[in-house]
């Protein structure tokens, strides 16, 4: 089966679609999808709406899983990433019955087995588990790949972490 | 000219469509997109999605414009009403240039010319601008129509209304 991960945001969106054969993960593609700050905010949503879709139409995955969103001190900046996150919801759940969402411990929990484990310990994992040569960049396609990685630990338990 | 306001949210999008004719308002449609919370939040996303590219086809309008979200004290609220804002602005900006804003304090100053005027005093005026019988409601339909209202009260100064 293949799983999208998103790591939401406006300025730059990771995703990350591995495959899951048994106990095997294969990266299938990853990367960011980048808006410029030069656009206005609605055009920067409709270039995440073209760029989500095209990925989607070209993966097929057949789950798709979020990183849950958490307000850090920048309530402005967080508004903005909850809107953005609105329009990936939207494109994701096109065509599909249900979303994934794992919160920042879960995913460290199921890649680190600790779920105070530093941003790099995760990364680490998302090289290893997934055979890479180098940690993906810009962070957002790591953590991405790291939601992915966690959904596929979680096929099991997956009913628990539908979006409600 | 046609302008759409919005009031976003998810639980309830208040909309609301009015004519202006130089100094003539008429109200061309008005109403609210109402989920139910016994769908998924990604279901009820779907749904607005939906609801209101119907409605944009149907009254064509020239200008949107929505009212700017403000956090209140309930922040999971908060970002599930940002999430379906995403969305909203979305849908309201394929096919268009800009889209517009207004805070409650311009929208107030807008109706009553008091920017601490109460919710009742705006939507009395919403009424009689529009020479409508009774007060819309729900709130957030009186809340679009004065949205609406206050862009044609803008017209000469849109650009500076303009979402950046």
């Amino acid at each position: 089966m293949k799983i999208l991960g998103i790591d939401p945001g406006y300025a730059i969106v990771g995703y990350g679609i591995i495959q899951v054969e048994g106990n095997k993960l294969t990266p299938l593609g990853y990367g960011s999808i980048v808006t410029d700050k030069d656009l206005t905010f609605p055009e920067r949503l409709e270039k995440i709406y073209r760029e989500l879709s095209e990925i989607i139409l070209h993966y097929q995955p057949d789950d798709i899983a979020f990183e849950e969103l958490f307000f850090n001190k920048n309530i402005t900046t967080g508004i903005a990433v909850a809107e953005a996150r609105g329009v990936e919801m939207l494109v994701c759940k096109m065509g599909r019955d249900y979303l994934y969402e794992y919160t920042p411990l879960q995913i460290k929990n199921a890649l680190v087995g600790y779920g105070r484990a530093e941003k790099h310990q995760v990364q680490e994992m998302v090289k290893m588990l997934l055979g890479l040569d180098a940690i993906p960049k810009p962070d957002d396609t790591a953590d991405a790949l790291a939601v992915a990685i966690t959904h596929s630990a979680s096929l099991k338990f997956k009913d628990q972490f539908r979006m409600k």
